[in-house]
């Protein structure tokens, strides 16, 4: 097999990636993880290094994000077979056999391919709301939460990523503004409570059925307009404004070779197999279409996948 | 909420079970765990304490499948939602949002239930087979083998399972003959070297196609009679003989009220999350029709049962 010839090549390097390049190697793959697909942010690790706990993952009780992906990277690399590069994938060809993937610097051929490839932040259209990003607006709040040290904050979402945001944020900022355009956020219980007790704190105060409809300031971002009036006024004066209004699937590429995408553009696969509706395609982690969009779950699915792609590899005797 | 009341009990403490236990209470969960369910060799730790070694379960390079199943215990046991009892289940009843579980001791009601029952193994049913059972005989290669220290020992099957008791009882034995009644042992191509690397020591042998077909010795276990020649005898002398030709789901509880089993008597589940047939009976683990049977997809799915539980409770609102 030539230098750039592999049994699986996996695109995306998150865990989902990463776990599927283990049991890749030990079922005698030759198995390639290519990182940095999309977002220049994310490369190996993938977007798990931007969660500040990780309290769910059977084994670890208590580790950060990016301990979990560095624990899963050295799994994988712990196995000859396995190669793992920082190469964004632009290009993606081929059939079962010899599937093309080509990057900036190389150009492979896989006889199986996985979309491990995950999301990125869905972005906040209101006025201004380019215009300051990164002068006030923001996505990742580990990544940033500590630039607003005893400031006044607003969070935009009312999901459990955006609770653990939240979270996060009090432990830099005075006062955090959850602003949830629905009834009533909805976390996961235990990250409920946690909030409640900072709502007494006074450190956490939400803001229901409301909206940001635009972002005001000079160099920096100074306010926001709000929908509905909160305290009788409708703007809210902030030094910061994250988002967590949730992710979208990075699935074009696999949407360009024909793979079936839902109505979200997530990639739909078989959730007993982890099989695309194209042959010697896999797709596991968050890019797919799981409701239940965990670390482990996607874990779980990357090493399926790689079974899966074994099994198909031996059968059709191109092994 | 009464002291015997839950709103899912899990029978099954092995690691799906232990795994589901805990994102049951993550997600506010009052969450019950009974283990002893069937066998009486296996409690709360589930049949990943009979390995050696366990080196794919990503996030721990290497460690043993007690120390894996411990993690996942104390992950479990850290919320206080988590009641974990050692009592065997022996009647099932009842329906979505009441559910009576019995056990010796106590009679329990839960809004959901899961099975993660697991599996036990599959005999050898030859004469003599269960004669010399604890007598020779074997089923646990992790348990036993120190007990045929310096002793001759054959080890029935094929599989990954079987290639891994096989090295273990290297550990021990003079030599180890892998008797396998298909063309060629199939284990994980990593497994498959380490035997490789035994042969050429001459700790292990192989012999293909062929079936041990009677057990016979005194008051121990002396020889099998196969059903081919080996070395132009029909008969080979062993001190022990271990078995590892598969498992069988443990779900006669499941098929009693009515769960869908296929026709290897695994349970049908929804791998997207977890359901059975029956409106709020789950399923995860190796008692699933999972195709791929791994610790880590089973802890999924725990966890993924545990969401889709909470998911209903809350839409149906009997929370």
């Amino acid at each position: 097999m030539d230098e750039n010839e592999f049994d699986f090549i996996i695109i995306g390097a998150g865990v989902a990636g990463l776990s599927a390049s283990m049991y890749g190697a030990r079922l005698g793959m030759k198995t390639l993880c290519l990182g940095a697909t999309f977002s220049s942010e994310l490369a190996v690790g993938g977007v798990i290094t931007t969660t500040n706990i990780v309290e769910n993952y059977p084994g670890f009780i208590k580790l950060s994000g990016s301990e979990l992906a560095e624990a899963i990277e050295k799994h994988a690399r712990s196995y000859d077979m396995v190669t793992i590069r920082n190469e964004k994938v632009e290009r993606v060809g081929g059939k079962f056999g010899k599937f093309s993937i080509e990057t900036k610097k190389n150009r492979y051929s896989g006889k199986t391919i996985l979309f491990s490839t995950g999301t990125k932040w869905k972005k906040l259209e209101v006025s201004g709301s380019k215009e300051f990003e990164n002068k006030g607006v923001a996505y990742c709040a580990l990544c940033d939460a500590p630039l607003f040290k005893n400031k006044i904050v607003g969070l935009v979402g009312g999901s459990d990523s955006a609770a653990k945001d939240a979270l996060v944020l009090t432990e830099h900022a005075k006062k955090v503004y959850i602003i949830y355009r629905g009834e009533k956020i909805h976390p996961e219980i235990i990250n409920m409570k946690r909030v409640e007790e900072k709502i007494k704190q006074r450190k956490i105060e939400i803001i229901n059925n409301t909206n940001v409809v635009e972002i005001k300031g000079g160099e920096f971002l100074e306010k926001v307009v709000l929908d509905r009036p909160f305290n009788g006024k409708k703007e809210l004066e902030l030094q910061g404004l994250f988002i967590a209004i949730g992710h979208i699937a990075l699935t074009e590429l696999a949407e360009k070779i024909g793979v079936k995408l839902d109505e979200k553009k997530e990639i739909v696969i078989n959730h007993k197999t982890s099989e695309t509706n194209i042959m010697g395609v896999f797709a596991a982690g968050d890019c797919t279409d799981k409701p239940f969009k965990q670390a482990i779950t996607g874990v779980a699915d990357g090493c399926t996948a790689a079974y899966s792609a074994f099994e198909l590899i031996t059968k059709d005797q191109i092994g």
